[in-house]
Protein backbone atom coordinates (compact mmCIF):
# COMPACT_ATOMS: atom_id res chain seq x y z
CA UNK A 1 0.00 0.00 0.00
CA UNK A 2 2.99 2.21 0.82
CA UNK A 3 4.70 2.96 -2.66
CA UNK A 4 8.46 1.98 -3.11
CA UNK A 5 9.77 5.50 -2.81
CA UNK A 6 8.32 5.54 0.23
CA UNK A 7 9.16 2.07 1.43
CA UNK A 8 12.81 2.73 0.30
CA UNK A 9 13.17 5.98 2.37
CA UNK A 10 11.79 4.19 5.84
CA UNK A 11 14.39 1.24 5.05
CA UNK A 12 16.85 3.58 4.75
CA UNK A 13 16.05 6.00 7.81
CA UNK A 14 15.17 2.67 9.96
CA UNK A 15 18.72 2.15 9.77
CA UNK A 16 19.53 5.27 11.59
CA UNK A 17 21.10 4.58 15.03
CA UNK A 18 18.14 5.07 17.85
CA UNK A 19 15.39 4.31 15.46
CA UNK A 20 13.12 1.39 14.53
CA UNK A 21 10.96 0.32 11.59
CA UNK A 22 7.90 1.78 13.59
CA UNK A 23 9.63 5.29 14.49
CA UNK A 24 11.07 5.60 10.78
CA UNK A 25 7.52 4.97 9.34
CA UNK A 26 6.38 8.43 11.81
CA UNK A 27 9.91 9.95 10.46
CA UNK A 28 9.05 9.55 7.26
CA UNK A 29 5.19 10.54 7.54
CA UNK A 30 6.44 13.64 9.12
CA UNK A 31 9.11 14.35 6.71
CA UNK A 32 5.72 14.14 3.65
CA UNK A 33 3.55 15.84 5.31
CA UNK A 34 5.87 19.09 6.28
CA UNK A 35 7.96 18.82 2.93
CA UNK A 36 8.11 22.48 2.51
CA UNK A 37 9.58 22.85 5.84
CA UNK A 38 11.15 19.94 7.29
CA UNK A 39 11.43 17.48 4.34
CA UNK A 40 13.20 20.06 2.10
CA UNK A 41 16.00 21.60 4.59
CA UNK A 42 16.92 17.99 5.66
CA UNK A 43 17.89 17.16 1.76
CA UNK A 44 19.77 20.50 1.86
CA UNK A 45 21.52 20.20 5.32
CA UNK A 46 22.20 16.35 4.38
CA UNK A 47 23.68 17.40 0.90
CA UNK A 48 25.99 20.89 2.70
CA UNK A 49 26.98 18.39 5.62
CA UNK A 50 27.91 15.60 3.44
CA UNK A 51 29.28 17.48 0.77
CA UNK A 52 31.74 19.51 2.91
CA UNK A 53 32.45 17.04 5.23
CA UNK A 54 36.08 15.59 5.74
CA UNK A 55 37.87 13.12 7.87
CA UNK A 56 40.52 14.92 9.43
CA UNK A 57 44.12 13.24 8.41
CA UNK A 58 45.63 13.97 11.77
CA UNK A 59 43.21 13.10 14.73
CA UNK A 60 40.68 11.67 12.69
CA UNK A 61 37.81 14.43 14.02
CA UNK A 62 35.49 15.21 11.38
CA UNK A 63 35.12 18.78 9.80
CA UNK A 64 34.78 20.74 6.34
CA UNK A 65 39.02 21.32 6.52
CA UNK A 66 41.18 19.54 6.80
CA UNK A 67 43.34 19.90 9.04
CA UNK A 68 40.13 20.62 11.16
CA UNK A 69 39.28 23.43 13.12
CA UNK A 70 40.59 21.62 16.42
CA UNK A 71 44.41 20.57 14.77
CA UNK A 72 44.69 23.98 13.31
CA UNK A 73 43.84 25.99 16.73
CA UNK A 74 46.90 27.57 17.90
CA UNK A 75 45.55 28.28 21.32
CA UNK A 76 45.48 24.48 22.51
CA UNK A 77 48.06 22.98 23.89
CA UNK A 78 50.16 20.74 20.96
CA UNK A 79 51.92 18.32 23.85
CA UNK A 80 48.72 16.93 24.64
CA UNK A 81 47.07 14.13 23.11
CA UNK A 82 43.75 12.52 24.47
CA UNK A 83 42.83 9.43 22.54
CA UNK A 84 39.12 8.39 21.71
CA UNK A 85 37.42 5.71 20.57
CA UNK A 86 34.92 7.86 18.17
CA UNK A 87 33.73 11.34 16.89
CA UNK A 88 30.97 10.99 18.92
CA UNK A 89 33.52 11.28 22.20
CA UNK A 90 35.67 13.74 20.93
CA UNK A 91 32.20 15.78 20.75
CA UNK A 92 31.42 14.86 24.18
CA UNK A 93 34.74 16.20 25.26
CA UNK A 94 34.41 19.24 23.61
CA UNK A 95 30.79 19.83 24.54
CA UNK A 96 32.09 19.73 28.16
CA UNK A 97 34.76 21.97 27.59
CA UNK A 98 37.13 20.77 29.89
CA UNK A 99 40.14 19.97 27.56
CA UNK A 100 41.74 22.35 25.57
CA UNK A 101 44.52 20.13 23.86
CA UNK A 102 44.28 17.93 20.73
CA UNK A 103 42.35 14.73 19.90
CA UNK A 104 42.89 11.43 18.44
CA UNK A 105 40.01 9.11 16.92
CA UNK A 106 41.15 5.78 17.22
CA UNK A 107 37.86 4.84 15.06
CA UNK A 108 36.96 2.07 17.66
CA UNK A 109 38.22 -0.31 19.99
CA UNK A 110 40.45 -3.70 19.78
CA UNK A 111 38.09 -7.13 19.82
CA UNK A 112 38.95 -9.95 19.02
CA UNK A 113 35.57 -11.14 18.60
CA UNK A 114 34.81 -8.64 16.36
CA UNK A 115 37.92 -9.51 14.11
CA UNK A 116 39.60 -6.08 14.91
CA UNK A 117 42.72 -5.72 15.08
CA UNK A 118 45.23 -2.89 15.78
CA UNK A 119 45.86 -2.10 12.05
CA UNK A 120 41.83 -1.48 11.48
CA UNK A 121 42.58 1.20 14.50
CA UNK A 122 44.45 4.67 13.86
CA UNK A 123 47.37 3.41 15.89
CA UNK A 124 50.07 3.94 13.43
CA UNK A 125 49.03 7.46 12.95
CA UNK A 126 49.35 8.01 16.68
CA UNK A 127 52.48 6.64 16.77
CA UNK A 128 53.68 8.93 13.95
CA UNK A 129 52.20 11.94 15.77
CA UNK A 130 53.67 11.01 18.89
CA UNK A 131 57.00 10.71 16.88
CA UNK A 132 57.01 14.28 16.41
CA UNK A 133 58.72 14.47 19.48
CA UNK A 134 55.80 17.43 20.71
CA UNK A 135 54.10 15.17 22.61
CA UNK A 136 54.21 15.63 26.54
CA UNK A 137 51.47 13.29 27.46
CA UNK A 138 48.50 10.79 25.91
CA UNK A 139 45.26 10.88 27.44
CA UNK A 140 43.48 7.39 26.93
CA UNK A 141 39.95 8.03 26.99
CA UNK A 142 39.01 5.10 26.22
CA UNK A 143 35.89 3.62 27.31
CA UNK A 144 35.65 1.69 30.73
CA UNK A 145 34.85 -1.50 29.02
CA UNK A 146 36.82 -4.70 28.64
CA UNK A 147 37.94 -4.10 24.83
CA UNK A 148 38.20 -0.41 25.58
CA UNK A 149 40.65 -0.88 28.64
CA UNK A 150 42.44 -3.47 26.64
CA UNK A 151 42.74 -0.90 23.65
CA UNK A 152 44.04 1.52 26.36
CA UNK A 153 46.79 -1.06 27.15
CA UNK A 154 47.70 -2.02 23.53
CA UNK A 155 48.65 1.33 23.54
CA UNK A 156 50.46 1.59 26.71
CA UNK A 157 52.52 -1.08 25.38
CA UNK A 158 53.61 0.60 21.89
CA UNK A 159 54.40 3.62 24.12
CA UNK A 160 56.35 1.84 26.18
CA UNK A 161 60.57 3.11 26.03
CA UNK A 162 58.96 6.81 25.21
CA UNK A 163 59.73 9.76 27.45
CA UNK A 164 55.79 10.54 27.41
CA UNK A 165 53.34 10.51 30.80
CA UNK A 166 50.51 8.36 29.61
CA UNK A 167 47.34 8.95 31.88
CA UNK A 168 43.71 7.50 31.79
CA UNK A 169 40.66 9.68 33.06
CA UNK A 170 39.40 9.14 36.21
CA UNK A 171 37.13 6.26 37.89
CA UNK A 172 34.32 7.11 40.21
CA UNK A 173 31.40 8.40 41.26
CA UNK A 174 29.59 10.45 38.18
CA UNK A 175 28.72 13.71 39.36
CA UNK A 176 24.78 14.36 40.16
CA UNK A 177 24.86 10.32 40.49
CA UNK A 178 23.35 8.79 43.40
CA UNK A 179 25.46 6.11 45.05
CA UNK A 180 23.05 3.17 45.22
CA UNK A 181 22.48 2.95 41.64
CA UNK A 182 25.79 2.59 40.91
CA UNK A 183 28.00 -0.62 40.26
CA UNK A 184 30.31 -2.29 42.30
CA UNK A 185 33.31 -1.65 40.11
CA UNK A 186 32.81 2.18 39.88
CA UNK A 187 32.03 2.36 43.78
CA UNK A 188 35.10 0.36 44.44
CA UNK A 189 37.29 2.68 42.32
CA UNK A 190 35.45 5.82 44.23
CA UNK A 191 36.63 4.24 47.51
CA UNK A 192 40.19 3.59 46.32
CA UNK A 193 40.97 6.71 44.82
CA UNK A 194 38.94 9.12 47.82
CA UNK A 195 40.32 12.43 48.09
CA UNK A 196 41.28 14.50 51.01
CA UNK A 197 38.41 17.18 51.56
CA UNK B 1 33.73 22.79 17.46
CA UNK B 2 31.49 21.36 14.95
CA UNK B 3 31.24 22.87 11.53
CA UNK B 4 27.78 24.71 11.18
CA UNK B 5 26.65 22.54 8.39
CA UNK B 6 26.98 19.42 11.02
CA UNK B 7 25.30 21.53 13.54
CA UNK B 8 22.53 22.65 10.87
CA UNK B 9 21.83 18.81 10.20
CA UNK B 10 21.61 17.64 13.63
CA UNK B 11 19.05 20.29 14.55
CA UNK B 12 16.89 19.18 12.07
CA UNK B 13 17.57 15.93 12.10
CA UNK B 14 16.58 15.77 16.03
CA UNK B 15 12.79 17.20 15.09
CA UNK B 16 12.40 13.47 13.61
CA UNK B 17 9.70 11.95 16.13
CA UNK B 18 11.83 9.68 18.12
CA UNK B 19 14.67 11.60 18.01
CA UNK B 20 16.85 13.98 20.59
CA UNK B 21 19.83 15.97 20.35
CA UNK B 22 22.00 12.83 21.49
CA UNK B 23 20.13 10.42 18.91
CA UNK B 24 20.48 12.83 16.53
CA UNK B 25 24.05 13.95 16.83
CA UNK B 26 24.67 9.90 16.81
CA UNK B 27 22.49 9.67 13.25
CA UNK B 28 24.46 12.25 11.95
CA UNK B 29 28.16 11.17 12.85
CA UNK B 30 26.90 7.92 11.30
CA UNK B 31 25.54 9.36 8.46
CA UNK B 32 29.29 11.21 7.83
CA UNK B 33 31.37 7.64 8.33
CA UNK B 34 29.57 5.88 5.75
CA UNK B 35 28.65 9.10 3.38
CA UNK B 36 29.27 6.64 0.32
CA UNK B 37 26.89 3.34 1.45
CA UNK B 38 24.30 5.81 3.91
CA UNK B 39 24.74 9.38 3.69
CA UNK B 40 24.37 9.62 -0.43
CA UNK B 41 21.87 6.82 -0.33
CA UNK B 42 19.70 8.71 2.11
CA UNK B 43 19.74 11.79 0.16
CA UNK B 44 18.46 9.97 -2.91
CA UNK B 45 15.72 8.43 -1.05
CA UNK B 46 14.44 11.85 0.35
CA UNK B 47 14.74 13.22 -2.83
CA UNK B 48 12.44 10.47 -4.88
CA UNK B 49 10.14 9.92 -2.21
CA UNK B 50 9.59 13.92 -1.42
CA UNK B 51 9.67 14.64 -5.34
CA UNK B 52 6.97 11.64 -5.93
CA UNK B 53 4.73 11.87 -3.17
CA UNK B 54 1.49 13.65 -3.00
CA UNK B 55 -1.50 13.82 -0.44
CA UNK B 56 -4.64 12.19 -2.00
CA UNK B 57 -7.19 14.67 -2.53
CA UNK B 58 -10.08 11.92 -1.85
CA UNK B 59 -8.96 9.55 1.26
CA UNK B 60 -5.69 12.47 2.35
CA UNK B 61 -3.79 9.36 1.86
CA UNK B 62 0.03 9.82 0.78
CA UNK B 63 1.40 8.13 -2.46
CA UNK B 64 2.87 9.02 -5.63
CA UNK B 65 -0.53 9.20 -7.23
CA UNK B 66 -3.56 11.30 -6.69
CA UNK B 67 -6.14 9.55 -6.59
CA UNK B 68 -4.14 7.23 -4.37
CA UNK B 69 -3.66 3.34 -5.07
CA UNK B 70 -6.32 2.60 -2.27
CA UNK B 71 -9.23 5.21 -3.87
CA UNK B 72 -8.27 3.56 -7.43
CA UNK B 73 -8.49 -0.13 -6.45
CA UNK B 74 -11.81 -1.62 -7.75
CA UNK B 75 -11.04 -4.39 -5.19
CA UNK B 76 -11.97 -2.45 -2.26
CA UNK B 77 -15.50 -1.62 -1.02
CA UNK B 78 -16.87 1.74 -1.83
CA UNK B 79 -19.77 1.56 0.62
CA UNK B 80 -16.82 1.65 3.73
CA UNK B 81 -15.36 4.09 4.59
CA UNK B 82 -12.56 4.24 7.72
CA UNK B 83 -12.19 7.50 9.24
CA UNK B 84 -8.74 7.44 10.79
CA UNK B 85 -6.91 10.41 12.46
CA UNK B 86 -3.61 10.14 10.74
CA UNK B 87 -1.99 8.30 7.48
CA UNK B 88 0.35 6.49 10.26
CA UNK B 89 -2.96 5.06 11.62
CA UNK B 90 -4.31 3.77 7.91
CA UNK B 91 -1.02 1.98 7.53
CA UNK B 92 -1.10 0.55 10.63
CA UNK B 93 -4.71 -0.99 9.14
CA UNK B 94 -3.09 -1.70 6.10
CA UNK B 95 -0.36 -4.10 7.65
CA UNK B 96 -3.04 -5.68 9.36
CA UNK B 97 -4.54 -6.48 5.92
CA UNK B 98 -8.15 -6.64 7.73
CA UNK B 99 -9.85 -4.24 5.55
CA UNK B 100 -10.95 -3.62 1.96
CA UNK B 101 -12.83 -0.66 2.10
CA UNK B 102 -12.24 3.03 1.88
CA UNK B 103 -10.11 5.40 4.48
CA UNK B 104 -10.54 8.92 4.82
CA UNK B 105 -7.61 10.50 7.02
CA UNK B 106 -8.83 13.35 9.18
CA UNK B 107 -5.42 14.61 9.55
CA UNK B 108 -6.10 15.00 13.90
CA UNK B 109 -8.51 15.48 16.00
CA UNK B 110 -10.97 18.24 17.69
CA UNK B 111 -9.07 19.47 20.13
CA UNK B 112 -10.39 22.60 22.06
CA UNK B 113 -6.36 22.72 23.96
CA UNK B 114 -4.66 22.94 21.12
CA UNK B 115 -7.10 24.94 19.07
CA UNK B 116 -8.15 22.84 16.29
CA UNK B 117 -11.54 22.53 15.02
CA UNK B 118 -13.87 20.81 12.49
CA UNK B 119 -12.57 23.36 9.62
CA UNK B 120 -8.57 22.34 10.73
CA UNK B 121 -9.90 18.82 9.74
CA UNK B 122 -10.82 17.35 6.30
CA UNK B 123 -14.53 16.70 7.91
CA UNK B 124 -15.96 18.96 4.80
CA UNK B 125 -14.51 16.16 2.42
CA UNK B 126 -15.60 13.16 4.31
CA UNK B 127 -19.40 14.90 4.27
CA UNK B 128 -19.18 15.37 0.05
CA UNK B 129 -17.92 11.55 -0.39
CA UNK B 130 -20.83 10.47 1.91
CA UNK B 131 -22.87 13.06 0.43
CA UNK B 132 -22.62 11.32 -3.29
CA UNK B 133 -24.57 8.34 -1.85
CA UNK B 134 -22.06 5.46 -2.44
CA UNK B 135 -21.14 5.13 1.39
CA UNK B 136 -23.48 2.47 3.13
CA UNK B 137 -21.14 2.08 6.47
CA UNK B 138 -18.71 4.33 7.90
CA UNK B 139 -16.33 3.03 10.56
CA UNK B 140 -15.11 5.84 12.98
CA UNK B 141 -11.72 4.22 14.01
CA UNK B 142 -10.65 7.47 15.98
CA UNK B 143 -8.33 6.59 19.15
CA UNK B 144 -9.88 5.92 22.22
CA UNK B 145 -8.55 9.03 23.75
CA UNK B 146 -10.73 12.04 24.71
CA UNK B 147 -9.98 14.59 21.76
CA UNK B 148 -10.14 11.41 19.52
CA UNK B 149 -13.73 10.83 20.82
CA UNK B 150 -14.83 14.02 20.38
CA UNK B 151 -13.99 13.94 17.06
CA UNK B 152 -15.81 10.53 16.64
CA UNK B 153 -18.51 12.21 18.75
CA UNK B 154 -19.15 15.20 16.19
CA UNK B 155 -18.64 13.02 12.97
CA UNK B 156 -21.72 11.09 14.55
CA UNK B 157 -23.56 14.26 14.81
CA UNK B 158 -22.74 16.09 11.16
CA UNK B 159 -23.51 12.04 10.29
CA UNK B 160 -27.42 12.03 12.33
CA UNK B 161 -30.23 12.10 9.58
CA UNK B 162 -28.34 9.84 6.73
CA UNK B 163 -29.13 6.62 6.34
CA UNK B 164 -25.56 5.83 6.80
CA UNK B 165 -24.58 2.87 9.40
CA UNK B 166 -22.05 4.33 11.52
CA UNK B 167 -19.72 1.70 13.49
CA UNK B 168 -16.50 2.10 15.83
CA UNK B 169 -13.84 -0.09 16.59
CA UNK B 170 -14.68 -2.85 19.34
CA UNK B 171 -12.76 -1.94 22.55
CA UNK B 172 -11.06 -5.18 24.55
CA UNK B 173 -8.51 -7.23 25.78
CA UNK B 174 -5.68 -6.52 22.73
CA UNK B 175 -5.19 -10.07 21.42
CA UNK B 176 -1.70 -11.44 23.37
CA UNK B 177 -2.16 -8.86 25.85
CA UNK B 178 -2.27 -9.96 29.79
CA UNK B 179 -4.84 -8.57 31.64
CA UNK B 180 -2.88 -7.45 34.93
CA UNK B 181 -1.34 -4.85 32.60
CA UNK B 182 -4.56 -3.42 31.22
CA UNK B 183 -6.58 -0.55 32.65
CA UNK B 184 -9.55 -0.23 34.41
CA UNK B 185 -11.16 1.17 31.17
CA UNK B 186 -10.20 -1.80 29.36
CA UNK B 187 -11.09 -4.55 31.08
CA UNK B 188 -14.47 -3.24 31.60
CA UNK B 189 -15.10 -2.30 28.38
CA UNK B 190 -14.07 -6.62 27.54
CA UNK B 191 -16.18 -7.50 30.31
CA UNK B 192 -19.00 -5.37 29.03
CA UNK B 193 -19.11 -6.95 25.47
CA UNK B 194 -18.28 -10.32 26.63
CA UNK B 195 -19.06 -13.07 23.89
CA UNK B 196 -20.55 -16.23 24.45
CA UNK B 197 -17.59 -18.88 23.11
Amino acid sequence: MVSNEIENLINIISKLPGLGPRSARRAVLELLKKKESFGTPLIKALNEALSNSIICYLCGNVDTRNPCQLCEDPKRDVGLICVVEDIADLWALERAMVFKGHYHVLGGVLSALDGIGPDDLNIASLMERVAEGKTREVILATSATVDGQTTAHYIIDRLAGTNIEITELAHGVPVGGELDYLDDGTLGAALKDRRRV
